[in-house]
């Protein structure tokens, strides 16, 4: 088929908001070069918005194409755009354009978190295309990379910054020295946290994009619900400092590990704050940037980086998509569907591999380290490195002993027998306070 | 078709190398998760090599695999892969290959950047697919995210450090002050570089990736002799430590350039040695690591990091692009071919635009100042910074007045502009030297 004598696929947009917008000015301003590059023109056939009244005067396109009817809308295009958002009624908008025979590009994390296998599936019974690099770290190319770059390797582990509001806060939190309500209220008035930052902050957001990370990387189902989540509103200043401390920042990483246990292979999924060293590809990546750093057997350690969110960057990601599944259109052919072959066991928190940095408030006496060492002993943990610091007298004051701090970070060890240490070292009549618990990653 | 109906996809090595023989390990290795992901069993039919009698125990393979006739090998396979290198023999092979009905991947970024339209005229006229991830930057996935990814963006700048052994050179000399001689001679100790290192430090090589990387980036022919090209071996303790003062490191530098000009965009590709600053993405790519830095217009700016040479990362992409035309054969489709339609004019290097960081050993006496900000200005040359320090004495001794040390750096102006600035200072008779030049890159 020649671009000249086709007829011009067509293109509808569902959602118009922020990324939808982007899509729609890019569609226009670049026709052309999209058009050689697919080896075909192609037709925007449509707008789908759930208010036609809005201001859309930034968007170049001809206004009789908004429409509120995304259904009839989808049944009349050979490529649909989806980015609305959420579970209902995108799912069934999506399952009725793969029914009706087009090919789906969507920035939908969350749907595909939920239930992508379902999605999966019509794409497969339909013989037509679902991407969704846009999903996850916006425009950074990363689900292709994972997906066919490095199809012929084994890759063990994936650790992201993928949440650039999350990314923002701590970042601002490390630089300033001030707590997190107070950057939150920075990161609101700056426009990097939405009015209601609960997604970002707790985590929602990076644990949907673990799942998908973690289910093409490891060729197994993963669903949001399967992933361990911890989000960043716990985090103090006295974290940060002593992130800091050891040459380490504070971040919110989503971890998918591969793990070799006697009775096979597993994967651990998570989305926790940990400390990471400064010197790590990932410590520098400052503001709301997001990046994704690999490991794999024949590879070694590769790091991709860039613009996570935000509309003309999500929009990169998605027109890139388009034109590959147009040109699917064009010259036939498919991306490659689900590959969940490997079905590997997800493992619960509890029996993922992590080291910890703990710092505790104790009593300046003979003793103390023994009792504290004797703990971690008690619980299998090995300890790594301890600090001893003097200092820290009594909150309560006068006859109180003076108080001295003990920082102690550990090898790894089971999360589970990590959490139980620091529970029996809360309950030691020598420990004044745990201070600040957090994990570390990246040795 | 499904993995276990169909006949066996046949593989055939040319090649058993450094990267050969990691590319035929792992496909040993992982045979079952490669099938598994291809969705077809496949067969390594045999391994191409120039002499039979080398000690090949490190490959576990039968070793009847093992031929001298490369020829009858190609004619066998579905999919041939190329680590053998060079011009010919590989180019008839590689085109009688794709005659007969096989797809090539390859890591031979020598004959695709002198003479890569030919190959996929072939792979055009034969309908098949041409894929060559491991011939730029090792292991890092950057040609497919530019092909695939970006497809839907406008990537205005590519600039990339691109070759392992050169990186390693130009870092040692920076954490050690040493010289350009010596420290090649570590590196080739440590097996860094090779005992001909010609095409390394001369910046052959990365001028051949330079032709690929702005090929795809912007839709145009580029080959390598369009690349300008200027290696390390001049580069100096004195470059070095100049770069260190204003905050920035020396690395040899493979940029492409979007242009645009009142008569139209053109493009500009060139590999030179060039300071940038410290904080940059780039900046911080240390030892025989390579990085990829892009722009484009929607994305913004990505950086991809990782192994850019070695058995076992070249391999590993190797095996994805292998995995990939595997699936088009098991499912139909092909990868996209040569997209040139953009054909932009590649300008030569006195058209691109760059910045200078100059030093200058001048008389100290009033005027002086002067008459070389004076030539900068009739070179319409515009000054970003001058710093003046005193010392730097005659070389020659007693009766010379005192010197002084003058450094420049420009705003961005042709390169020819530039270079005929830097002769006329020379023949400026208060110049008593000009101490380094050096392209300034990152702004
Ligand atoms: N924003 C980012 O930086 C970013 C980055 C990566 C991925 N994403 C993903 O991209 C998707 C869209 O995000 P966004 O930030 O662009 O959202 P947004 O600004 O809230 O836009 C949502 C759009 O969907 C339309 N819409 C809502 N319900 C609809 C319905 N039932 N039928 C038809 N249209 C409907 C809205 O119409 P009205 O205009 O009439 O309200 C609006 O145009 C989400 O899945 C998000 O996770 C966003
Ligand atoms: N090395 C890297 O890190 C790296 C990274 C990226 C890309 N590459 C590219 O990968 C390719 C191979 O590199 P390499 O380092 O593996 O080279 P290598 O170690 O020199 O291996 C070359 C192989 O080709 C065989 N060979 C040479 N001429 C032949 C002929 N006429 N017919 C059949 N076999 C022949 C040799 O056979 P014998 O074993 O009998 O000598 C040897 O096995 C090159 O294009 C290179 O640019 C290499």
């Amino acid at each position: 088929m020649s671009a000249s004598s086709s007829a011009p696929l067509r293109v509808a947009l569902l959602g118009c908001g922020v990324v939808g917008s982007s899509v729609a000015r890019l569609l226009v301003e670049h026709s052309g070069d999209l058009a050689a590059r697919i080896g075909a023109p192609f037709e925007l056939v449509g707008i789908a918005v759930r208010r036609l009244g809005r201001d859309r005067s930034d968007v170049p396109v001809d206004p009789s194409l908004f429409t509120t009817d995304a259904a009839a809308l989808v049944s009349r295009a050979d490529i649909v755009v989806e980015v609305i958002g959420g579970i209902e009624p995108t799912r069934d908008l999506l399952l009725s354009a793969m029914a009706s025979g087009a090919s789906v590009v969507s920035a939908n994390k969350a749907l595909l978190a939920e239930d992508g296998p379902t999605l999966y599936a019509a794409s497969d019974r339909h013989g037509v295309d679902l991407y969704y690099e846009a999903a996850v770290a916006g425009a950074i190319p990363i689900l292709r990379p994972i997906r066919d770059s490095l199809a012929g390797d084994r890759i063990t582990k994936v650790i992201g910054i993928v949440n650039g509001t999350t990314n923002f806060v701590l970042d601002k939190m490390d630089s300033t020295g001030a707590g997190f309500a107070e950057t939150v209220e920075v990161a609101q008035s700056l426009g990097y946290a939405e009015a209601d930052p609960t997604a970002d902050v707790e985590g929602f957001d990076a644990a949907a994009k673990a799942a998908i990370l973690a289910s093409l990387a490891f060729h197994t189902r993963v669903d949001i619900h399967q992933v361990h989540r911890e989000g960043i509103t716990e985090v103090t200043a006295a974290d940060i400092a002593a992130a800091d401390e050891m040459g380490a920042v504070v971040k919110l990483l989503a971890i998918c590990e591969r793990v070799s246990r006697p009775e096979g292979e597993a994967v651990s999924v998570r989305v926790h704050p940990a400390m990471i060293p400064r010197t790590h590809p990932l410590g520098s990546v400052r503001d709301a940037f997001n990046a994704v750093f690999v490991e794999a057997d024949a590879a070694g350690e590769l790091m991709f980086y860039g613009r996570g969110a935000g509309g003309d960057p999500t929009a990169s990601a998605i027109l890139g998509d388009v034109v590959e599944v147009a040109r699917h259109r064009v010259n036939g052919g498919r991306g490659a569907g689900e590959s969940a072959y490997a079905d590997l066991p997800v493992l619960p928190m509890g029996a993922a591999s992590t080291r910890y940095h703990i710092s505790l408030d104790v009593a300046d006496r003979p003793g103390v380290l023994a009792a504290v060492a004797a703990t971690f002993a008690e619980h299998d943990v090995s300890i790594e490195t301890v600090r001893q610091r003097p200092g820290a007298p009594g909150e309560s004051g006068d006859d109180e002993a003076a108080g001295a701090t003990l920082v102690v970070v550990t090898h790894r060890a089971p999360d589970a027998a990590l959490s139980a240490t620091v529970e029996a070292l809360g309950a030691l009549d020598t420990v004044r306070e745990v201070v600040s618990v957090m994990r570390v990653e990246g040795e």
